[in-house]
């Protein structure tokens, strides 16, 4: 039996504490938040936990053998980093942090002490983008041609990060989960149209070596809600629609086929369209998955799948977009900016 | 009454053709196809038109006031140059040369003589464009913040241009239309995913100097087909689905203001959400009201809403976004590209 | 301030439980249900309120003003009657009994004693069709022409009840809310597909002496959920599709209009095709509004919008459609049905 | 070759003509319109094909084998049956008649002479309709439950028939074709809204022996065009939308599953909800399939699919319709009323 204290009370705490509540490998030991009303409402809810409003008094919590860190991301280093210091496992909201160099020195934290780190890259977790990794894994779409990904709604407009940080983070999560191969380089746009606020839209394109694009759709002041991702493969074809209530993911048999005469383009193309297949996904909450993994990844000293080193990645890649945006889509190479940090 | 030949009888030329026979205050003189095939179609459809094989032939034709010219890409400033220098006004299918020099010849040629140069930019014309320019022409949307548009299906694959010389163009054209600005800088990026087949997907972000951004997503190799864009502005926003059979335009009183008082960003930001509005959209075909916009224009000697210029500008667009695409989203400046040409 | 004890604290109960905590003119007193577990988890969640095994032990609370009852239908009378008699306001769940007999013995319990009885008619106190009300009432429909509705999708078959008694009553209640006129008439046909148990399928036809026309199709058995209804008028026509998230009303500025010369029907006719306009719709929860308006018409002594009588008319043509669907869509006219009970 | 001749070139009559004049085994021969203007667009678009006024000189027309009729209905059987007494074979539109009688003598007029009688009952042509019979003839949907449809849209109204004769009529020949049963008992109801106009809105519920249920919804004056047709199996179910432009048919892997045990039926029943899968449907124009098909009939002596039997029960199930709508609802059996006929 894992303990387990929650740091942050606010928005997103109040899900993990239900998950970890509802988890039978773990206990909610403790709850952590400055804001006695925030702990007030925690306590009704869970009167068997401690609640304390320093972090730093429940990292000294004999009980808890994990913390789950729910702050602000400007927060994230300095709490994750006495967490591990004082030998807790750690699973921390995403993005890990605000700055890869703070990411790095996590991820050797971790390592050296033998620690799980995790970060809550939720998407990961859902039954749709297991069931693409499924396909995937499973050569159904054959070679990855591209991820084409939308995720644009009104709101919410969040005061210390941008739209980059706050959606495209999603997208960067599940690619690095979905395609073995890392992207490399980063040419991304974006503009704030809202006086006093940082961009609110922003388009990235991400470079693999092995010439799978990918491109990332995010956008905070649009008239309606899209979560879109098309996937093509040299097989078959994907189009995720996350608001769909029960067809989120369709497979679509439809493609290009090259001749091999030696003719003309125009001549040797000819398209395929066949079937559509909507595979039945598991209707399981993400976050109870997610639980459950940190807490087996704890009792067996096993990686996470969404891995410090993973949060790393995506942190890395966001400052590489960040770095691009500010020149007006210049590509970034990721590996140049690691070597410069 | 205005004589119009037509220069090109494959796929498009016939469009041209019967838009041209259907209006009234045009006669269509002459057809000219290289093809023995394509003449006798035209033949037997039209049998009161002269019927050519060297559009050289056709361009002598004294009856004929004006020329369509619907031939690959390549031809167009050839026969364009030739036509206006016989005293032919000209209307020239998308996009108006492959070269912006060659474009800004055309332009100054016809210029110099006094005679109509049009562009068939026929997405202009549809109903649904010309709403929006009401809708924004009349306030109704505030500032534009965006344009965000998305262009994808499964083929047809091209042998002489890439995904933005083919889709990319239509999204150019309405710009060019609906924006008194125009874009200054380019970045695009684009990946061609079939073996001898150039780039098949591409995504290009357009800067204007008053912060409007532009986006364009094409794609030759989608499961799905796709013709959705986002107009986002500071009272309302659209989204213009051309695939829907009756609703193509939806308007929504939706956006975010932002309160005078000192706080926070997010404390200081509300949302708005109000109806949303579906105009009636005129169901008259495009082609047949820019035929009579050609014929209008010529008769009164008016420049065409889709000009030689604005063609002109449409292809310096694409030349940048090319070379964009060639750096991964570098910018490129389009006055720049303008002086090295 | 009103004190207000539940009954039956099963599926339903729960939610009217949170529904009075979260009203300010009302108390919370009492729970009953027969099951220790349902009690226990009533009392977890509402340490103040009393908690009783037996309604009657619940009905002599003299903190307790009115009872909501969410018991299963069969024992809606009995606990009803009670309750009034001993000087209770009463809501109960819908439909309010399974005969209208005893529909009509209550009513005219409640005007004996000056009670409020109300039914948990609560599809009558959301946005959308109070929004659809406030429409027709302003005449912005016209002639309302015809009401049509589709209310199928996969589960849950009932045990006590079949699908009419189960989806249908939403409609009817509906319609009794909409429309001034009463059906005098239905006729009803249905299926059943599975072995054992009741009418998963049925199609009910209401006729109105103003010759509006009103269809429900209901279903448990369809691959799809669809609640979808289409409302004529002679002046515009809407279409509720309440599955949507955000535009779940759609008003459509469109009809056909009828000539006043003598010639031929078809010559006569023209359809009318214009704007379409979906209202934004307020997001409060029915059951709050509901809860509200039954603690209100308490205080006050005013009628509730989904009242005793309005119950008693529900019942009364379920009872018919039923009689109709014996005799495969033989029409039964509700007031002969009255007589004959 | 089979030499044709259409009767009729108004609204339906040049679809046919240009069907024979694409189809290779057939030769159009000869049309026949009583207006000059008809005729004359005939000619320009089919020269070598005979023109006349009157169908009875058609009739005479020795290079005419087969005549296809597209006149008003009223005048069908008229014409039908003198082609036939010709030696003509006979296509005709649908429905085949407006009486039973007539189409009853049709037939056997027909059968006298060993002639093809056909009617045009498009919609079981169409590739859609034909992959839903093959699933059910396939076994894959197990028992069919039920077939339930809407068809719905604003206009036209019709002049000569009222929306079932219109709009029923198709479904009537898609169930003829899917369903090996016949249906017993019809139960309609509908009701005109236009002054001077018959009714525009009608549901019909048709009994068969196996207890499957089919419920048709047809509307002329609805805000929006719906075409959509759910199809319940003991083992899948469909749902077919004829207006989606790709995806037209879903088949789902859904149901409820009896257990054998003997408790409550709550108990018992469970939901499955597995995969969805959307068949590729050939492309080929319905009308081509058609017209092939009576070619061969006539040249191999073979039954059509859409015989004039099939025709001759759609009427009867029309009739059987009409008869119950004027008495709101009330079931008709359609043998008692073949044998008052």
């Amino acid at each position: 039996m894992t303990g387990i204290g929650i740091i942050g009370y606010g928005y997103w705490g109040p899900n993990l504490a239900r998950s970890v509540a509802e988890t039978e490998s773990a206990t909610l030991t403790a709850i952590a938040d400055f804001s006695p009303a925030a702990l007030a409402r925690a306590g009704k809810r869970y009167p068997a936990a401690r609640l304390v409003e320093s972090w730093r008094a429940l990292l000294d919590d004999p009980a808890t053998d994990a913390v789950m860190i729910a702050t602000p991301v400007s927060s994230h280093f300095e709490i994750a980093l006495a967490a591990l210091r004082k030998g807790k496992h750690v699973l921390v909201e995403k993005p890990i942090t605000d700055r890869s160099a703070e990411a790095r020195m996590l991820v050797e934290e971790a390592a050296r002490r033998r620690l799980t780190l995790m970060v809550d890259h939720t998407f990961v977790y859902t039954g749709a983008v297991r069931k693409i990794g499924e396909l995937i894994a499973a050569g159904e779409l054959g070679d990855i041609f591209y991820y084409d990904s939308t995720r644009v709604n009104l709101g919410l407009f969040q005061r210390d990060v941008n739209v980059i940080w706050d959606l495209a983070v999603h997208d960067l999560s599940i690619l690095d989960f979905l395609l073995a191969e890392k992207p490399t380089a980063v040419s991304a746009s974006g503009s704030g149209h809202i006086r006093g606020s940082q961009e609110n839209m922003a388009h990235l394109t991400l470079f693999y070596p092995n010439g799978t694009a990918a491109h990332l759709n995010v956008n905070w002041l649009a008239p309606v809600k899209v979560r879109q991702t098309l996937i093509g493969g040299s097989k078959k074809m994907i189009v995720w629609d996350d608001l769909e209530p029960s067809e989120k993911i369709k497979v679509y048999d439809r493609g290009v086929s090259v001749g091999d005469d030696a003719g003309m383009v125009e001549r040797r193309i000819s398209y395929r369209s066949g079937d559509m297949w909507a595979p039945q996904i598991p209707v399981k909450e993400a976050l109870l998955t997610e639980v459950e993994h940190f807490v087996d990844c704890i009792e067996r000293g096993t990686t996470p799948i969404t891995s410090g080193e993973s949060g790393l990645r995506v942190v890395e890649t966001l400052e590489a977009a960040m770095l691009s945006l500010r020149q007006r889509g210049n590509p970034v190479e990721i590996a140049e900016l690691r070597k410069a940090s």
